[in-house]
Order: structure tokens, then sequence, then C-alpha cells
């Protein structure tokens, strides 16, 4: 017990009741929800959105409000709740009764299970446990990025903190906890997390997972931690630690916030109140007594939160004085940044005119690093970094000016051995302004199945991140089956919202960055080679690759069509003409990505995959994902292995004769069911 | 500099000398390989092989042995270069020829660029950072269950402690720090961490992506940490400190080593040395001026660890006296622990019998819980734990024992929030002593993609390790997109040595258990619904559904063959008898596991396919899996939806009328190529 909460009633007290009220609503009103934690979490909402936060309900994508990340996802209640309390135009009670509804097709809310991003207020979409730690930390990096270019004395035009809420979940998750390193390592002072300790879990008590000593493992990664012991009821001390936070200028600070799940209700403190619905009896004990209709909220604690909208508006409106004048000061400066703001497209087209393939290299992750490098230095947008294999990666390039503590400008961060929080980071990047960066990140293909969870989450929030992948296949040879994807590929073509593009040479690459560049509301991987080819295809074009596949070798009466792409290509280019030279006339697809050719017409399609009744695919993966088109595929069906790269072409039956020999013997079997050859 | 380093050449600094030597032989044999952290920690070497590890090469199998686990993967010729040194037959000197050498077809070496679990004294094969920190929390975990089921007074039979080394990469990696976490929490003395701290990692100076207090960050997991500031000569330190943390009995220990990468080479000290070959200046560096023949040891050092291999074998050889007193005081004890130290196989057939369908229960995840209980009590091979799920995954059962620190007799374990780390635990588990665990991990399918890296090195591994996922499909309903895969099958079912099985009943759950049990050195990941089906299927049948795929109805003419399995499988079978009696004859194969259909004869699979010109797949993912088998598919193209299950069976098309409308006018269309309808 605190002394305020033996105090007389303050409007503090009765807007956290109220708001543990309406969460409760919002679960009993279709039989059950996550409102456990979010009823706990009423005082800190209190805090966070009466007194401390900046932002405008008016305008909820002003560029300088402070952003907030619900990564403890499944206490959406407590959000929807504030978002409706605040006065979000989009978040009216009526919208609120859909959370839990069964939602038959036509039917429409803003309140799903996990808040999703295309609703105003909402800054991530977050559910998966860790990620809306990643994407905060992304967008405390954005802020710092963009401040440090646009920011001059006197005119602090990037402004805003990032507020960050995570339950004993998040704080579990291996890439909370490597993000949390890099934000550490990068003394990010303009993040504060807000750590729900309620000490409960899904299945129990805190205790039967976690007996650690969280606050000395963050201080650990060089963050600021402080201590509210009764968030259930002190709205002062949380305000107050949330302004102490904002006053240090050196790292990020956890506030660790002891709360009760459920707090008031009959399953107060346990596992029970973590999800399900509330009883009548619940909804009159958190009321202290007192009785109020459902989805009823009392009009002082709406006047309550208006006036922080309004200290809001107040500050927008401020903001937008100190722009103005900024851009007298500095037009240029002004200019981009308000295009930046506002998410304007690039004028690629003349951008890309510029890139071309470099002569003097031959390595496909060299040819990648180039003409990466030309791209990078035209587009302010872009910001670049690599999990410690930024060297392998063949990214860098001396001029980079690397994103650190003591020089934000820099353009290139590194993310150290995190694969994982490197995408996640990225995600948030990407959402802290939407238009104003596209992150771009880069490890081996196999490691991005590290990063697959935060990858997803990227393309499910429509944010364009670039993600490069080199090393993408046994082509690269000694360090074997750990390195060499052969099934990730399968799970990036598969994943919606998710361009999956490999390139065969230099051409093709530039069609790779023009495609990522180019989708503004998608992720992209761009795969490519660790060497040169040993036959370098010839005839690739990056105007027809940006079609996603085209023919690369036509020939007359064709009786087969090899479909093929990276580094893979260039082999099957070779079998081909030694198929046609001895009376098997084969005809070449290449195709960077399946997922944009299937986006073209079908004649386009029926041209490109021809009338040959055998069509088969090459390349160095298990090739499921091929099937769709061919009637048999040359692929993988187990892991890799470490030897030379052209010893395992030969290996796996994937050099010039191993292609041949396995087209040859397939003429004289019946076409048949879909099957690797 | 250490009193040791000036002190006059003993044995230790003369093999220290001879190791380094050693490696980078190695390295320089075929031009490159990761040589420095070898260099770096070849004192280390001496202190764990020589000084404090209990092993026998003429039996590397020899169940008491301690445990080595290089985490560190890229450092194996350290690792080669002990196992020559110290006598195992399959590591000679013409074997450590092969490390890094082309490999044409044919050639035969047991040295890799990563150790491989397959040689004798490499306990699992490592290479992507923090799996093998993972695995060795395991390889722990197993040891004390076992200890607390079979050691009796005076009858230690179970020994042995957990080594693990490290460098700096795996300790970023979130998986890593998850696992700590875990063997901090469960309190696992007999796991010690060998912290390879070198100050630099593959990009450049450690101190360009992690400036933390790593020991604060692991003390406050529950760790013991012990500093050696002088890895690179002050053997007799790291042997004080190993068995230091041999004496502790309340938790896991990390020794922080500083060493030199590429000690004593021109790169020393540098992210120059992480890769690469040594020059000839490096070799006369490295042994003080000395000269040394190529690939040559000198034999006093071989006789210096012939020492610890006789060592090994009298420990050997009285615990080998101690387990025949055991036997004769504990014969049942002493049978089965053999029979699983053996890895004798089950005996599958009996215990399946008496396994039946539960009559009361219809959700998936329930009956596929209940099965697993019935299972569970019969087989104390089996050790399953949850990622704080467990009691959504319905896995839980009221007389399970858990493990924890006061009772290592348990065989249900609480992973915590760790998915990643949960499987990468479970490969140490399984990898203990191939055939004594089968362990079982659960969370949602969703999450298996947090965990997708482990159980992608269990099954490299070879490792039995079965994955129960539950919530597989938007069927789950409200926790939407976030939590609905549509993609992750395209993973699993794309990965070697993994069966992917989604059954749809009763009858197949235990024919997906009957899969998974019966592949010794497969993983399985066991794939159910949240929910009871809508439409229960009709007719499955557990023999039938041991071939992966099979005619669940069939009809006379058929025009259409629906595939179908999980819980697309019910509607699936009503909208084919719906098409049927519309005019359009329809069978429907149930297909649960495509590998295992995959491996039937070619009469057989098609028999079960069928000859209907139209062949379309049912099931609430991206389809491309199904491509191989289908003319058409009824799938995703997106994300899923927050709504209840059947809502969204009629959103996405999947319901019986989406189904039968979609099939209804495919029939007005060319079949074509393949399609999602």
């Amino acid at each position: 017990m605190t002394k305020d909460s033996n105090s007389p009633k303050s409007l503090d007290v009765i807007a956290t009741r109220e708001i543990r009220k309406l969460v409760m609503d919002l679960c009993r009103q279709n039989g059950g929800g996550h409102g456990g934690s979010a009823v706990g979490m009423a005082g800190i909402a209190v805090a966070l959105w009466k007194h401390t936060m900046v932002f405008n309900p008016a305008s909820p994508a002003w560029f300088a409000r402070d952003r907030f990340v619900l990564s403890n996802g499944h206490a959406a209640t407590l959000q929807y709740c504030m978002l409706h309390i605040t006065g979000y135009k989009q978040f009216t009670m009526d919208q609120l009764r859909g959370y839990g509804h069964p939602k038959p097709r036509g039917y429409e809310t803003v309140c799903f299970a996990h808040p999703e991003i295309e609703f105003d207020g909402v800054e991530f979409t977050t559910g998966p446990l860790g990620q809306g730690i990643a994407a905060a930390v992304g967008m405390a990096i954005a802020a710092k990025q963009l401040a440090s270019t646009y920011n001059k004395p006197s005119f602090p035009v990037v402004q805003g903190n990032i507020f960050c809420s995570t339950g004993d979940g998040c704080l579990m998750e291996g890439v909370a906890i490597e993000a949390m390193a890099i934000a550490g390592r990068l003394a990010l002072d303009n993040l504060i997390l807000i750590y729900d300790n309620n000490d409960v879990t899904c299945d129990g008590p805190l205790d039967w997972i976690v007996t650690e000593n969280t606050n000395a493992k963050v201080q650990a990664m060089g963050w600021h931690t402080i201590d509210v012991y009764d968030g259930d009821h002190n709205v002062s001390a949380m305000v107050d630690a949330i302004n102490l936070a904002k006053s240090y200028t050196d790292g990020p600070t956890m506030i660790n916030i002891r709360t009760t799940i459920g707090y008031n209700t009959e399953k107060a403190g346990t596992a029970g109140a973590h999800h399900g619905t509330f009883s009548d009896g619940d909804i009159i004990r958190v009321l202290d007594g007192a009785t109020r209709p459902s989805h009823f909220v009392v009009p002082e604690v709406y006047e309550y939160f208006a006036e922080a909208g309004r200290r809001g508006a107040q500050a927008q409106a401020d903001w937008e004085d100190l722009l103005q004048d900024y851009s007298s000061v500095y037009p240029k400066e002004a200019a981009e940044l308000k295009s930046r703001i506002e998410g304007k497209p690039l004028d690629l087209s003349t951008i890309m005119k510029s890139v071309s393939v470099p002569e003097n290299l031959i390595a496909a992750r060299e040819v990648d690093g180039d003409i990466f490098n030309q791209i990078f230095k035209q587009i302010p947008h872009l910001f670049a970094g690599g999990a410690d294999l930024w060297g392998a990666n063949k990214l860098g390039a001396k001029d980079h000016v690397v994103f650190d503590k003591n020089d934000y400008s820099g353009r290139v961060v590194r993310y150290g051995i995190r694969e994982h929080a490197m995408a996640g980071v990225s995600n948030g990047i990407a959402a802290y302004q939407p238009g104003a960066f596209i992150p771009i990140t880069a490890t081996f293909l196999m490691f991005y199945l590290y990063a697959a969870p935060a990858v997803r989450m990227g393309a499910l929030n429509d944010l364009q991140v670039i993600h490069v992948a080199t090393h993408d296949s046994f082509q690269e040879g000694q360090n074997g089956p750990t390195h060499q994807p052969v099934e990730v590929d399968s799970l990036f073509r598969a994943m919606p919202h998710m361009q999956y593009i490999r390139p065969s040479s230099g051409e093709e690459i530039i069609a790779a960055w023009m495609l990522a560049l180019g989708a503004p509301k998608k992720s992209s991987l761009i795969s490519v080679a660790r060497d040169a080819a040993e036959f370098p295809p010839t005839g690739t074009c990056r105007d027809k690759a940006l079609l996603g596949g085209y023919v690369l070798s036509e020939v007359e009466n064709a009786q087969v069509t090899l479909i093929s792409c990276g580094s893979a290509l260039g082999y099957t280019q070779q079998a081909a003409a030694k198929l046609t030279n001895s009376g098997i006339p084969t005809r070449v697809v290449s195709m960077p990505s399946i997922c944009v050719f299937e986006a073209q017409s079908e004649s386009y399609k029926n041209g490109v995959l021809g009338s040959a009744a055998r069509i088969v695919s090459v390349e160095e993966y298990v090739p499921t994902v091929w099937a769709r088109f061919c009637s048999a595929s040359i692929g993988m069906k187990t892991f890799g292995y470490s030897a030379s790269g052209p010893s395992n072409y030969d290996r796996f039956g994937m050099d010039v004769e191993g292609i041949f020999s396995k087209i040859t013997g397939y003429m004289n079997q019946d076409v048949g069911r879909w099957r690797i050859l």
C-alpha cells in the first residue's frame, strides 16, 4: 500500500477504475479475451495517456508524437479502451464491441484480438512475444537518425519518445533480449520500456519459469532500470518514474512496475486471470461496489483524457510553427524531411538509370554489394545493417558512416550476431513513419531462419524492409550443411506480402533492387550466391527480370523447358545448349522471382513457360515450390555438404553433366507425375 | 603476463604450442579455414582434454563420459586436433588433411568445416551460433533426469559433466540467452560453459557490437561466473577454474577466459585472424622460433594426452564394475538403464495396441493430449515440455511430475516463453545418449517459426525430437493473423529428415504418434487444430494413415479428387458428398503426411491419387506444397484473420459451401496450369 491508495479518490483513481471496467466489458461482451493484463495495467495507462505521452487523437499520424508499442499485444483491450477514451475517432464504442466478436463476413471492427497497424494510434501489429520490443528499438533508432540528420540548433523538429509496454513473456524471448542489447549498446535514451511485472504467465506463476534478477540482467546490457512497487494504485509514482526516465541522456530505461493481473477480480494474481471472461461480481469489486451500465465510461474520465488530447493538439500546433520557421532557415532540409514524413514515393526510374553492373567484379555477392552501394548513395531513406557478416555479405563501403552512440547520423548500423532482432528492429525503423526509411538487413540466407518470425512481422505489417541474403546455397561450399539452406526459400516463397528474389547476374540484381525498392507495402528478400558462377549465364536482362521470369534461350520445337535462377542458372543454360546439340531441343527460362512472375498476365506466363511437354526446374533447394509450373524438378532431397562449390554441383547432380544426364534419362521416361529427378 | 608464462617450459606450454601449430597446419593445407579462435583456445584445450575432462578415446560412446560441445563450431580445427592428439582412432592425421579440402565425390574425411555428430567424439553438429549452448543445456538436463531416476546411494551410475565452449557470437544469440536462462532456473550444476573471450568477431572488434557486462548478465540468470585473465598461457588457472566450477552445487558456471584470437600470429587480436590461412612467419612465431614439419606433433605431446586417455579408460573400467554391482542390487533399474544407454528400440506395437481414441473429447488438441498421455505413461524415454502454452496445448495431466531443481526425476519441464531454446535444448536431450530419451516440445504452430533454426538442427543431427503444435490454422479463430500460420508448413514440409504430420482425427493422431515414435533418426512435427471439427471426418483409420495418405471416400467415375488433411478434411468430405450428389462425382483422399506418402510405392500412390483429371487440395495454408499432386488447390494467398473459426472458413472460401462453389466453378474451366482456386 502506498500513500496514494489511501488518499481521497482522485481522478486518477476513478480513471483507473473506469478503464478496468471497460476492459472487462470488452472481455464480457463476446465471452472472453485477454483481459487480465489489461486490467492490471490500467494505472499504467493513466500514467501514460493522461500524464506523460504526447499525442493528438485528432491527428494520429502527426510526426512528432510519442509512439507507443504494445509488445504484450494480447493486452489489446487496454490500447483499444485508451484510444477510445482519449478520443481517437476510429475507436468508437461500437467498434470496441467488435473485440472477440465472431465477425461474420462483412462485419467490421478495428478491435481485433491483437492491435493491428492499419488503425489510427496503433504503431505496430503485435502479438508474437518480443517483436514489439524489437520494433520499439527500431523506432528509437529511426528517431535518433532523423534527429541527427535534420535537427538544428533551436530547431528540434524531430521529437518524441518511444514507449513500449511488455509483460513477463516478451522479456523471456531471445528476440527481445537481442534487441535490448542493441538498444543498450547504442545508448538509445529516447526509449522507455514499461514492464508490467505481474508475476504470472499463461501456464502459472512466473517463478515456475523465471527466478532471475531481471533488473540486473537489463542493467548489464546498458539500460537504466527504475522500480515502481505499486502499479495497481500509485499513478503518481509511475508518472515520476517516466519523467525520470525521460531525463536520462545516456541509455534506454526499463521501468519495472509491479501490478496484479486481473486486479480486484476473483482470479486476481493468478494465471486464471490471463484470459477468459469476468463475472458480475468482478465488475462490482472493481468498481468498489458501485454499479455502471455496460460499455459506459463516466463523463469526467472522458474529460480528464480530453485534456491530454488538447495538450497534444497544442504541441502539434507549436511543432508546426517550428517546422515553418525551420523551413525558412533550412529550406532544403525541410523539404527533404517533409517529403520523408509524408512518405513521398522515390523517383526510382531516375535513380536506377544511373546504376550499372560493375565490370570488374564477378562474385555474385560482390556485384550485389557494388550495386547496393550505387543505390545507397542516392537514397537517404536507406538505412542498412548487418549481423556481423557485413564483410562477408560484401555490402560495406569506405564512405559509410556508422550509426553509433557518438554519431547518430550514420546510415549503417552494426546489429551484432543478433539476426532475429536485426529484422525485428528493422520493422520498427520502417514503421516509425512509413516512407521515411527503407531499412535493409543482411546475413547469410541460412540465418534468415533465425530472423524469420520478425521477417514475417514486417511482411504482415505491410512494411518495406529489404533483406539481403548471401551464401544462398551449397555453392558457398566449405561451411557445409549447417550453413547451406535447402528449405529456407520454401518458407519465404510462401510468405504473403514478401517478394523473394533470387537473381543470377548483375542485370538481374539491378532488377531485384528495383522490385524491392518499388514495393512500398511489401518486404523483399534478395538472395545471392557467395561466389562467381562457374558458367555465368548470358543474355540476362534487367527489364525482362522485372517481370519475375522470362525466356533466356529460345529454341524451335523445344522438347524441354528448363527453369532456373540464381547460381543454378549458368549450369542450366550450359546443359540446355548441350541437350539441344545432342538432339533434345531445350529452352531456358530465368525466373528470379516466382511471386512477381505469378502476378503477370496469363498470356505472358503461357508464353514464357512454353508448350514443351517437359518443364523442369533446376535449383539447389528442395524443389517443391517449382512443382506448380513443372513436370519434374532437379533439386535437393537432403541437406548440403561441406566441400568446394563446384564439387557440390557434381555431388548433387546439378553441374552441366548432372543436369544433362538427368534430362536425357527423363526423356526415356513417361512425363508422369511431378517428381525430383 | 602471469606467473606461469614466465616459468620454464612445461609440457602444458609445449602442448599449447603444438596444438596451435597443428591447427595452423590444417588451415594452411587447403588455403584457409577458421583457425583464429582455435589458435586462441589451445590453452583451454589443454586444460580440458589433459587436466579435467573424463573420456576414453578407445570407447568414444562410453556412457559415463564427460561431454563436450563446441558451440563456436567454426573453431572445429581445435576439436579435430584434440580428437587426433588424444587418440580417437577415427581422427587420423590423414583424415585431418580433409579439412578445407575440395572433396571431390568419393573423397572421404571426418573433418568438415563444422563438427558433425556422426563422428566419434563429436557430441553435436554445431555451426549456427547459439545452438551448441542450447544443446549442452539439454544434455545437462538429460544427465540430471537420468541420475535422479537411476542413481542410488553408493551407486552414482549416471555421471559426467557437460562442457560447452562458446565465443562472443553464441552469447549474443537469443537462443543461447534463452537456454542459459533455462539452465539457471533449473540450477544445472553439471554444466560448465567455457567462454573464449577474445574480444573479436567476424566483422571487427567486439566493442563494435557488445559493450555490456556479460558476467553480470549471466549471473543475473542464476549462473556462477569465474574469470581467467590469461587464457593464452595460464593453463593451471583454467584448470583451477574448471575444478572450482565442478565444486559448485547450486547452478551452472560460465568461465570467462580472456584469450587472443590468432595468438602470436601476424593478425593476432584482430578480426583478420577470424578466418583465412597463416604464413610461414606465423608458424615460426607460434613455435617460438622452432621449426617443425607440417602435420607433425612431437611425441611427448601425444604421450601427455595419452595419459588422459588412460585415466579415462580406468574410469570406464571402474564404472563398469560399479554398473555390475548395481545390476546385482537393482536389477530392474539396471536393465532399464542399460537398455536406454544402448538405445534399444521401443516395443511400439505393444504400446500402441493399448492406445485408443478418447470417446468424450472432440477438440483436436484435447484428443491429441489424451493420446499423448496414454503413451507418455508407458514410455519412460519420453521427456516433454512446453513454452508456457502447455495448458493451451492440452498436453498436461494431473499425475505429471515436473522436472525442477528440487526434483530432477520429473519428465515434464517448463521451458518458459522460450520456443527457440525449447527446441534447441530438446536436441541436446536427444543427443545426450541417442535412444535414451525422446524429447517432446509443444507450442502453437506459429511459434515453431521462432524455434525453426533449432528444429532444423535436430533434423540435421538425425535426432528423434517430436514437436507438438496446436492452433495450427485460422481455425483457432480470434488470435488472428499473428497467430495463424499460412506458410510455416511450407518450411517444415520441405525440411529433410523431418516428418510433418497433420492428422484430422483421433485415429490419425494415433497414427501420427506411431510415425513419430517409430522414426529413431528423424524429427517429427505433429500439427493439430485448436478446436473440434465443425464436420468431423468419417472413416479415418490409423493403419491407413500410417501410409501418409489414403482414400477416404471412393466414388465411381470420379471427375474430381479432393486431397485434404487436418481441420480442413471434414469440410472437404462434406463438400465432396455435395458435389457427388449434384452430379460431379468426387472422391476424397486424406493425406496427413506428404513425406510419408511420398515414400510409398508408385502403384500405391497412383491408386490413392486416382485418375480423375482434376485433383484439388484443400488446406488453410498457402498451397504450393500440394502442386506436386494437384491440378489446382484451394488455399490461402494472404495472412489469416481474427474472427471465429467457422466464419474464417466462410471468409476464405473453405467451408462446405466455399469448396463446393470453387469446384463447380473449376469444372467450367480448363484444367490448365496449377492454380489457386
